[in-house]
């Protein structure tokens, strides 16, 4: 199978509105493959306007803030109307070329313009590593056992307090607190 | 604390023998921290030459191969008589500015050169970041319990089947590998 790497989409609706989603993409046949969730900001804005921009960046403050509420990232304008992440390494833009129509999951195959590089990849981090697995586990908090998120968390910590900068220890901790309110909201809605 | 970058530095020695090493750098005040452990050789030829490229890639092959006896990967001569690693996304040439002596792991602050980017940054890939995080372990096996080993390599396998491509698939069998011939070899040295 082609790796799945994990991207920031950014789309625009039909007034106008900028919408970022962390989305995880593959590379097939010269194409890049997205699967957004019916329904979503992501599928409507891509199948009314043909459109969308894939961002490699290794801001994981950008992930952690797309499932904790904090999607108000910098953008800017291209040439076209699209809209990029302004802290992206790089971006390229993406044209609909498909879809195979799905109830959850609809496959939009879309053609990829020219790469545009910003900047050079810094080499891994294993705490942006931890922010990504965490946020995973954070889009998933109503599905999974509180016991194996702690467990799970508890590993992914060490990376973090090992090798973590100002930018990883401000995500994880966006993470830890959405953490802590989903489970205060459960228990005040148990009550 | 700046994060720490999981790279590859590359070293010459005095007769020109190219050495890879996996290696975790800080970029502080300017400089790139180098931390090589006594005795290595790329603590010698970093003294003896003053020099050495950072080298960052997202082929975790290599540092899979490093740490599992496979150190000879395509490098790329410079202008200068260094070497880069050929598949990497990025290199820095580096100059050795100051050292601070450790009898165990000498500080090496080294001044970067331009940095020259000869690719993209293609997205976070779950899988690299297990095989990362599973490089770290095959490197500590003499030290680490075997059930340590055992319960974070079946959580990083999770990452692996989800999200690898063939070279995340290849550097995880390299590592279960060493893994099965590590523990071969001890129970065959107690027998």
């Amino acid at each position: 199978m082609p790796r799945i790497l994990e991207s920031i989409v950014t789309t625009c609706s039909a007034d106008g509105r900028v919408h970022l989603a962390p989305m995880g993409v593959r590379h097939v046949d010269g194409h890049v493959l997205l699967m957004p969730f019916r329904p979503s900001a992501t599928l409507d804005n891509i199948l009314a306007s043909g459109k969308a921009v894939l961002n490699l960046t290794d801001d994981v403050r950008v992930f952690a803030g797309c499932v904790t509420g904090r999607r108000d990232w910098p953008t800017l304008a291209l040439a076209d109307g699209s809209h990029r992440l302004a802290g992206c390494l790089a971006h390229v833009p993406l044209g609909l070329d498909r879809q195979e129509d799905d109830e959850l999951r609809p496959v939009l195959w879309m053609a990829p313009g020219e790469q545009v590089i910003h900047g050079a990849f810094a080499g891994f981090n294993r705490a942006q590593a931890a922010v990504i697995e965490g946020a995973v586990l954070v889009s998933r908090l109503g599905m999974l056992p509180e016991e194996k998120v702690d467990r799970e968390l508890a590993y992914l910590q060490i990376a973090i307090e090992k090798t973590a900068g100002a930018a990883e220890d401000e995500a994880w901790r966006w993470l830890r607190q959405a953490v802590a309110e989903h489970r205060a909201g459960r228990r005040q809605g148990a009550a």
